[in-house]
Parts: structure tokens; sequence; C-alpha cells
């Protein structure tokens, strides 16, 4: 079984994967979620997501009701038995079933679902050439609406920046906070080079801190590559050296146009990062393979 | 059956209601909903709630794929063969199933969840004695990001807010805009009177144009009764001499407390819109019993 669903644990075809209209993640897209890869045996960064899906939860005072270690182990107990080379993998984790309410106290235990397809390499292209994306009027929730530090099922605001952008038939959709400066992508960070420096911006904006994100300040400190935390406006951004997208499962990606008009074609700083990835995935695999629960 | 859900049309019990875990509204929130409720054969102000829907549905692109009368339809025909005097509806469509992505292109068509249950009445003292409620420091969702107008499956917005609001052990909890003046309660319009005066949050604030809300400017306008549209602080809440919610579901309820603070115990304006507001039930039923399609 190439694709596969479990709910709850229970394997299943995707087709045949279903869920109550009680469920409150249903409801009220009262869930959480991460989304990762595979390099072979090995899904990178994986403490780092399931991490972030327990802050995700807290914040939303959702008690996941088990272990990260408990997670990642059952993960892999259902990853072992298909053994595709790469794979996409989305866990969602909803609040459960009940009455219907605000009240969270109404759900009942959480909703597992975990999803694994064969992972669809973007074409090479993108990695050298770039992508188009769209950059829209459209405001990042703020955070103290709900913080896009936490991973939800609450993506409306993300789809409507989508749909926004749409005339330029983008790879990727960003959206504005309210001083005019850049947040981020519908599903990945956005930087931009200025010279030599990555201009990147701040954790305290209204962004999501990628796990991809924080592997290229890495990357960057141990490259010599300078980067500054700071808003960066549109206009900086269609006039930078250098743009490029960063997310869990398109890694580093630079960006050649920008609402239809070119943006700088310089890549020397994508491709030190680039490179540094890629180093950085056979490290952690190297890790992992000797830490990473596999049976 | 006393309770039921029609899913697409195929009517079953609650418990074997489900839906695809790749369905937008599962995924993302990606759907919009309506709750009404019944007053004998008849769903009060069934148009509005079915045109409200349609206008949610627009500002996101989501095609309903019927008409309303279609709708409206097919509710009734549902409903006429489960005869309780009084029932709780909630409709929700979602933009469908597809591959997991932003792009709203990827959806099949939409999922249509219908939901039939008796009717709960408030207890009576609500209506007399009036409810607690919590007003706290979250920001409802910026019209900027997702505007509340849109009343759709994205609702962790106002899951934050009950959970912020929950020490006071409330029935409501109201959110705030970045200006410091009061939005509105998670699922509910809230307004206070200064002397005879109704103050109301202006329309272009970041809220729901409520149905009830529409209804109490309607009985305000036939009774004498003044009404201001401008925002209002937490402290003029406090100080008020009524405070009231209003919702389809909860008609005209008084608030006795804030915070856990005693509110304005006068009733005289909320009891006028509590009887002006009886008479429109009737009004609207005798009209609908020769315009509602019961067939």
């Amino acid at each position: 079984m190439k694709e596969l669903v479990a709910v709850n644990g229970q394997v299943m075809k995707p087709e045949d994967a279903k869920i109550s209209v009680f469920d409150r993640g249903f409801l009220f897209g009262d869930a959480v979620y991460e989304v990762t890869r595979s390099y072979g045996k090995v899904f990178f960064q994986f403490e780092a997501h399931i991490d972030r899906l327990f802050r995700s939860a807290e914040w939303l005072k959702l008690d996941l009701g088990k272990t990260a270690d408990r997670i990642i182990q059952e993960i892999y107990s259902i990853y072992k038995e298909i053994g595709e080379p790469n794979y996409y993998m989305r866990l969602q984790v909803t609040r459960g079933e009940g009455p219907i309410g605000m009240d969270p106290s109404l759900a009942g235990k959480p909703n597992y679902v975990l999803y694994f397809k064969p992972f669809e390499v973007p074409p090479k292209e993108y990695y050298t050439e770039g992508v188009d994306i769209a950059v829209t009027e459209r405001l990042r929730n703020s955070k103290r609406s709900l913080d896009p530090n936490i991973k939800s099922g609450n993506y409306l605001n993300n789809v409507l920046a989508f749909i926004e952008g749409k005339e330029f038939r983008p790879y990727e959709s960003v959206m504005m906070n309210s001083e005019g400066f850049i947040t981020e992508g519908c599903t990945s960070n956005i930087q931009i080079v200025q010279g030599d420096t990555i201009v990147m911006t701040p954790d305290e904006f209204d962004i999501l801190r990628g796990i991809t994100r924080s592997l290229v300040e890495e990357v960057a400190n141990t490259s010599g590559i300078q980067i500054q935390k700071r808003g960066f406006t549109a206009q900086e951004l269609f006039d930078a050296d250098e743009v490029f997208i960063t997310s869990s499962t398109r890694e580093i990606m630079p960006v050649k146009s920008a609402n239809g008009k070119k943006t700088g074609k310089r890549s020397t700083v994508v491709r030190a990062l680039q490179e540094g990835y890629k180093k950085k995935i056979e490290e952690y695999s190297r890790w992992a393979e000797s830490h990473h629960p596999w049976n």
C-alpha cells in the first residue's frame, strides 16, 4: 500500500478514511497538525516537528494524551511497513468529538489522523530557476487573535491569501501585517537577500517560526552569512538581490517573480544555503539511524 | 428519529455520520455554516440565514452548487418527517474533498452536512435574571485577515476567547478589537443600554452582523428606542444600565455579570425588546406558513 491513512492507529486506504461530523476538527478547525518528509528511513527533524505539535496543542489547551516518544514510535511502526524511499507525512490531531459548542471540555479524547504518501519531489528547476509568488494585501492573523505559531486546522486566512494572489498563478502567496511588512507565505516562510545579508522577519512577528527557517539560521551562522532580523516591505522584496521561501517539504527554494515582475536573478546565497541544508540532512540522518525507533 | 444527520441528503443517525479526512472542512476549516431554530413548523428567518450562507460562501469563492430555494426545500423535505415542535438546525457546507493544498480548485464538489436535534430551550431565568459573561483580551479576527462576517469552519479565535474567559465560568465570552472596543461574543452579538439608548457596535467593526441583532434594530425602531452605533469599552459595559446578547438560538438574553462583577440590574429595554421579538416570530410564522415549501 503506497498511500495510506491511519485513524487512531487503524491503517486503511485513503478513500476509506473518515471522521465523525461531530469531530471538532471538522466543526471548528479545532485541531493541530504537522507535515514533514522522510529521506530514506528517516523523518527529517522529526523531534522538532513533534515538539512543535506539542507547543501548538499547549497554546490551545489541547491534551494530546500521548508522549512525543510514543507518537514517534507509532508513526515509525506504520512507516516501516511501507518502504518507499521518500514519504510525505501529515499528522493531524483534533480535540475529539462531542456536543457542538465552544467549550473544549465538551470533547472526548483526541483523534489522530496520520497520512502517508510517496513524496513528490518538486521539479528540479524550482530549485535552480525559482518559483513565482504573489504578494497579497491579506493580513496574516494577528498573534492576539490566533497566533500563526499554532499550526492548526484554521487555514482560511491562508486560503484567502492564495485566492487573492491567484491572478499571478503563484506557487506561493505571501501575506502582510498591519504595518505593511511581509509576514510569511501560506505554507512557507519567506526571506530576502540584500548584498551578503539575509533579511529575515523577526521571530515576534505574526509568523510560524518554521523549522527550515531555523535551519537556514544555523547554516548561515556556520557559513559566515549575515542575518538581519527586521521587517521588510513588498518593495524591498521586489528590489532584493535574492528572494527565497523555506518549508519542510520544499526545503530552500528561490523566487524568480513576484506579482508577475521578475525578482533578483542572483543566487549566490541561496545556493550556499541549499548546499548547507543538504549537509544538515546527511548529518541528521546519520544521527537518526542510531536514535530513531525503527522497530 | 429525534436527532439526525443528513450527509449530502442521505439521512442517518448522528453516530454514523462521517466525512472524509480529505474534506477541506476537516483539513482547513474550509467550510461555511448556519445555525437556526424552528418554532413549530417554521425555521425562523430562514431566508436571511440561507442568504448569509451564500454571502459567506461568496467571500470564500466557494460555489455552493445549489440555489437558496433548493437548499430550503431540501431542509424542509427532511424536517417534515421528524415533527418535534421545535428543532435546532445546523447546516455546514464544505468546499469538498481533494488532494491537500491551499488551492481551492483542488476540491471536488461541496459536501452538505445537515444536523437536526430537538431544541433545548435555555433555562427561563437566563431570560429574566440574565447570564454571566467574560470580557477577554482576545482580539477578534480582523476583517483584513478573516472577516468575522464569514460564518466559517475557523472557530479557534472564538475557542481561545472561551478558554481565556473560563475562570469566570461564563455562558459567553466576548472579544475586543485592537483599539480596545468590544466586538462580539464567541457565538453572539453583544449590546449595552445607557439610559434609553442601545449602544451597538458599528457594522464595519470586526463582527458578524447577526440576524437577531438586525431584528433588535427593527424592534427598537418601531418601539421608539434609540440606537447609537459606536464602539464601546469594557468599562462602559461594566457601568451600563443593561447589557444583553443576541443570537438566533438564544434570542435576546440579558447579562447579569461580567468577569464576576454584577452588571446593571435594570431590564426595561431588554424586556421591551424581548416582547417585540416575540411578535416578530409570530408575524414571521404567519407569513412563512403560506410561503415556505412544506411538501
